[in-house]
């Protein structure tokens, strides 16, 4: 059978078993090349082709219905659901996004990106068929990775209790992206070396029936297990041990690399574009690395992406007890921080703009209301950061800088950075929050104050008249592309970096009255709940002043085109200029 | 030994058993007689008073560290650390607050009111003991019902792989707050039944150490067992099982009404103010038991909190299998709720305001991303609410108004409200939100329309000039009051209720400009982020509309007066009608 003659699980059921095993070879082949070529998560999938396959044999989706945690290991489902061109090809490579999508196909019930959540998800697919008296089987599949976080064990605990129809497959390669940390973990670890059979099981404990299969790319043997509990009428978890990124051997030996990642050799797994500068992670990492030498107090703490924050293996283990992996469970990380602080500890716990959502909650009341003096760094909170729909880095400022007692930073350059996260480490008056000056490291090579506790006072860097540029954190560069812009037509205008997100300088807002009869906020992020609306309240009652508002308009944009999304929303330092000129023009 | 005579665990160290004992009745009587004058957290408290005296008689506080999770069952360990007089005199019982604070006493660490915190918190005290070679004990105080969140379950895996010294004391009495759900239950059922001995044992599957006591209110085997894990070197849970509302026998009966009550009479439990009045959840719960009869794809579902939505034991007997709880799980239920909805089911989620924020990943991923046509009724979000600082419901419109896609509808009164929950739960299209608006029911004898589906038109309820007051939901009967005192003074106010928090009725606004000079907005929130500042930003370079933003100052008020709140953020008719006229007059 060839691959474009798969359409959907229908088309697999009369396959031999010689028949199904060439056509799992064909789907990891063909995988391989569009991994190797495009980029993607290439262990994920790679460890999972059997998996997919078997469950498409037996079930019949989309009648049946799953869904993928995290679901970036939902590729090979993909290629058996309508959409093979998308990975056999290359001019189709990206019809498809990396993550289940039901605007793609029937089969897909979410758009999931995060992690932790097909439970719940699933359970509530399986309680409206329970209501309507249906039949289908609902089935989860979730990463050992993705176990970690809460909200999984709420949706195990509740799940639990349909007394229905409800299979959670989890597949245990043995990784997060990085190595699992946990004291689940070690459960797994004896459920493994005991075949299943040691009594004391996590799985069990949470009310689920239960059954091992120790060798998880083994075809046939999953297709055995899954046709014995296709149909059940109880919950049950069949738990499979799977190794990430079988049959492509550097995958197989560098795990954590080859989570995700960007094109590469198809024989030595070498990227084929090698990208040596620095991030905001590696300078990160560098100087908490630095702090540590000097204070043993400085604790690093990562939710499962150690990557993020710059810290390799290597850093690591040279880090020891002073780097803290929760797992993937952004809510024990911001608790942990607020309590390690408290004990006199000095936290610093990295996050992804789209994770830290994860941690509301806890932002406000395990750290905030407490006073805790620990640093969250932000990453990727930008425009020109992550596209996918469940990775947009657009909301952190409206989630964070609006919880009273956060001090939200905006540094504009590594060099402000960098003082600021010294400061903040520092210091033991505040919750601190750092927003990372977007995604591709800007120097300035200016200097900054080393000392941020006088709160929300902003920097006046350049006094012009007319018309006030307020350009926040990684828009601050496009505020001062606006000022040059309107320099060249004679237009003086005053540039400044507010540096705190999450209050105002009345004192230089109301000076600013004098001189200027127009303030522009730019900020990388959306308007609305943002920091540019702050200052529309400000001068709202000033009839001789007005304010426009630059930033995101509020919605969930996929897989967007750079340059448009900024065009779309008008930052566009001509475009800027031009609405500045015509404003000081009419008014 | 005098219950004045104690300040201190210090202070019990040399008693003898019988003293012990002596002190033990004394503490539950002094408890009872202020619950029964004061109210509060009743059968959480009377159900701990062997195991807070038995910690306090074996560890060392505050050197030892103890952390109380939601701290609601901490009014013993109050008593027992220099805050007696706030128990014993009645002039003196307000001078504690219901949860612990550490501005009360250094043997608090935390001011908490929110459940399954207190593994991660102090797993973080733990930590920075570790680093800085410490040795005193910590320990995590966690009731059954708080297990079930997420938080918790993320804070036992990490505190697993700590590899030292950390005590976990599960206060297991059968109930959340009203009975538990969820299959780790039946684990903790097995586990009472075997005295702690069979083999499937949640807490060992999560690595740690474990010990049972099966009467968990037997001063002597606590005592015992305390002493056995103190200093103990690795993780240790300690399984205690114990009476709710323990001594107080309508307490020990009706363990569901006595969680938290008003003053009751100290021989009957019978409540000394009856209030008879509907409120809010009542009438959710009427309209709700309607549509369930009507549609069996109607769900309503509670996070551990059935009574915030009127489901008493009896409407949740009727309601059978359309009615859910997830326990305290706020994570699940929206990603239950955004599942039924995708499974054609109707569910209703309803949650308080400050419990909503354990969930904004959930509303924005797994809710709206996907564009899951789910209810979310967001209970007590208003200042004349909670006033603990830990529950305040000044949040949520900031929190949920600037999510993408999701619709967030402020009724005004019981009939707009009814009239939108209809809608609601009708339509297909989109996620919703109800700010229910606020405490105390009120009647409007108004009717209202039966479709929201064209969104963001607001509703102008009289027509004026110069001034338009927007007042959102539960402030609508404020700014009603603005408009009759200005009317007594000759200026005739435009008088609109905007209706839909999510989006800006950009017609309606721009019509404004025509006869208005000045807006005025009021909301029952904060103002950062919030409603108000959209309209600001909206007029921001309209040079001849003034816009002023009224709500509350973003802050951590504990406690607070109502009437000094109000005033205080310049909440009063007069107030602001003054403040118009001077607008008006000096624009």
């Amino acid at each position: 059978m060839e691959l474009t003659d798969i359409h959907s699980s229908a088309d697999l059921k009369g396959l031999s078993e010689a028949e199904l095993e060439a056509l799992n070879d064909k789907l990891r082949a063909a995988l391989l090349v569009k991994l190797s070529r495009h980029g993607g998560h290439i262990g994920p999938n790679l460890g999972v082709v059997e998996a997919t396959l078997a469950l498409h044999y037996v079930f019949d989706f989309p009648t049946d219905k799953i869904v993928y945690d995290v679901s970036h290991q939902s590729y090979v489902h993909k290629m058996l659901t309508g959409r093979m061109d998308a990975f056999v090809n290359p001019a189709d490579y990206d019809k498809v996004s990396g993550y289940t999508n039901p605007d793609e196909s029937a089969a897909d019930l979410f758009k999931i990106g995060h992690t932790s959540t097909s439970l719940a998800l699933a359970a509530g697919l399986a309680k409206a068929r329970d209501l309507k008296g249906g039949k289908e089987n609902v089935i989860a599949f979730i990463g050992d990775g993705s176990l970690s976080g809460g909200e999984a064990f709420e949706g195990f605990d509740y799940a639990a209790t349909l007394g229905s129809n409800f299979i959670v497959v989890v597949n245990d390669n043995e990784m997060s992206i990085a190595e699992n940390h946990g004291g689940l973990y070690e459960n797994l670890r004896q459920l493994r070396e005991s075949n299943g059979t040691c009594q004391c099981n996590f799985f069990k404990a949470m009310g689920f029936d239960y059954r091992y299969v120790a060798y998880g790319n083994d075809l046939h043997r999953l297709i055995d297990v899954f046709r014995e509990v296709k149909d059940s009428v109880k919950p049950v978890v069949v738990h499979i041990h799977t190794q990430k990124g079988e049959g492509f051997a550097p995958a197989e030996a560098d795990r954590e690399h080859f989570h995700y990642g960007a094109p590469f050799d198809i024989t030595t797994g070498a990227p084929l574009n090698m990208d040596e500068e620095p991030d905001y992670g590696d300078i990160t990492a560098d100087a908490l690395m630095d702090m540590m030498k000097a204070d043993k107090d400085v604790v690093a703490i990562t939710a499962g992406t150690p990557g993020v924050i710059g810290f390799t293996p290597e850093r690591r283990a040279q880090a020891g007890e002073q780097f803290v992996d929760v797992g993937i469970a952004e809510q024990a990380a911001v608790a942990l921080a607020s309590g390690i602080a408290r004990g006199g500890g000095r936290p610093f716990f990295g996050v992804v703009s789209s994770f830290i959502q994860r941690a509301y909650d806890q932002l406000s009341q395990d750290l905030s209301i407490n006073g805790s003096p620990a640093v969250i760094g932000i990453f990727y909170g930008t425009v020109l950061g992550m596209n996918d729909v469940t990775h947009l880095g657009w909301f952190d400022i409206a989630l964070v800088s609006n919880i009273p007692g956060i001090v939200y930073l905006a540094p504009t350059c590594k060099e402000e950075y960098l003082a600021m996260l010294g400061w903040a480490m520092k210091q033991d008056r505040y919750p601190v929050a750092l927003r990372v000056p977007g995604c591709k490291v800007v120097e300035s090579g200016r200097t900054f104050p080393d000392d941020y506790s006088e709160l929300d006072r902003y920097s006046m860097v350049r006094e012009g008249t007319d018309v006030a540029i307020i350009a926040a954190g990684s828009f601050f560069g496009l505020g001062e592309q606006v000022a040059d812009t309107l320099a060249e037509k004679d237009i003086k205008a005053t540039l400044i970096n507010p540096r705190y997100l999450s209050g105002l300088d009345r004192e230089m807002l109301s000076a600013l009255k004098a001189k200027h009869r127009l303030v522009i906020t730019l900020e990388d992020g959306i308007l609305d709940g943002g920091f540019g609306e702050k200052i529309a309240r400000y001068y709202g009652t000033d009839c001789d002043m007005m304010v426009r508002c630059y930033g995101l308009k509020k919605e969930f944009a996929d897989r967007y085109d750079y340059s448009a999304m900024m065009k779309a929303n008008h930052l566009d330092p001509s475009d800027i200029s031009e609405e500045i000129i015509s404003l000081l023009c009419n008014s």
